[in-house]
């Protein structure tokens, strides 16, 4: 039975998921749920995530929810296809530790840009300048550590490409075409690797198969 | 080598640590940052952990950050000493995925209702009673499904206590000692499993070495 992903293309979490599959090279079906008319808030998605929250995901008999859960599910039993994602021993504690890090300290940052600057212009919205300032001074710093980071090692996690870099994608993507570039942009090492995960043919696949929709 | 914590008691993230090494019956040194005195935003300390924040985490050359990370770092390596922590193959994803469910739904509530009932009545802070009110109504939502899922299942994870259990007791004991107790009080299931929680051995030993400093 082939795995499915319930959700919709326009979701961050929702394309990381497919990021994960990708770079496994896994087949799934994916199963839109209409967040406009409020299908996440209702069954039959409720019972496959009672928060209410795309996306969600059926491997046979197993139901899982939350993003990130779910990519190290694939990561783990699908170890054998495709590109590693994780390591063992020693080597993955540190990439948890920018697992934790994209989790804690870059993605509360990258949610409010996204949504002052990428999605509120397309409903019409006004964007809140004080909020996009604050952000961005908050993930400048980010940015400074990431630097840093990725003078001494190749990708965030280690010197190969981890659940650690994936895990940003989706707001990376949407974050490059909004204003915040320039905080990319002048960071040579976090713009370099920018440029390069984005680049991978698992993440065009994904791209791709957002536009299907 | 003996591991080291390096942090200070008053964090919620730090006594996360502490409980994850005291579970595995592990000897660790407490090495105390002063935050008042800022000696997290400085070196040493930046060395550790380059976001300035408590805890830091060192196994002999290992250095880790994020409590998380620490905590898993911990029940991988050590996973043959004390309490297994976590367990393996599709019964660990969705341990993982309550694992997330604490991250990303609960904390982020339970920061709030901390700051404003516990912390900020000790610094003689005025508590934001709109704020109290927003997020006690969002954590009663999320007590909801974890008292659904304590009726499927003994802990949040699985049968067994986890990580996904354990990363909630430093904020469930200090929300116990508030008004918020009445949220856990009134869901049989939610109130079986914290006192369950809490009263563990390993929770009573963080709580005493806490009590030391
Ligand atoms: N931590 C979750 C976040 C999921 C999430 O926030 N999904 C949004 C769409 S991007 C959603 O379903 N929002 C609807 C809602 O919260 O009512 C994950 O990583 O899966
Ligand atoms: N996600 C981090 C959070 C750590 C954290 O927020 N630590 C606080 C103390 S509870 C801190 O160091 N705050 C000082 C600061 O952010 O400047 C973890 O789980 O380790």
């Amino acid at each position: 039975m082939v795995m499915k992903v319930h959700g919709s293309v326009l979701s961050p979490p929702v394309l990381r998921v497919f990021a994960a599959l990708c770079e496994k090279d896994l087949e799934f079906e994916f199963v839109f749920v209409e967040v406009k008319a409020g299908e996440h808030n209702k069954e039959p998605f409720l019972a496959l995530n009672p928060f209410g929250q795309i996306p969600a995901f059926e491997d046979g008999d197993l139901k899982l929810f939350e993003s990130r859960a779910i990519t190290q599910y694939i990561a783990h039993v699908y170890k054998d296809e495709g590109t590693p994602l994780v390591c063992e021993g020693k080597p993955m504690a540190t990439v948890s530790v920018w697992m934790e890090v994209e989790a804690h300290q870059f993605e509360p940052v990258a949610i409010k840009l996204q949504w002052e600057l990428a999605y509120k212009p397309k409903l019409g919205k006004v964007t809140d300048a004080a909020e996009v300032e604050e952000n961005e001074a908050k993930l400048a710093k980010v940015l400074d550590i990431y630097e840093a980071r990725l003078s001494q090692s190749k990708y965030l996690g280690c010197d190969c490409f981890t659940l650690a870099d994936l895990h940003h994608l989706p707001a990376l993507t949407n974050l490059m075409g909004t204003q915040v570039k320039k905080l990319f942009d002048t960071r040579p090492k976090v713009s370099a690797w920018a440029a390069d995960i984005m680049a991978r043919p698992a993440w065009a696949k994904v791209l791709a198969r957002k536009n299907q929709h």
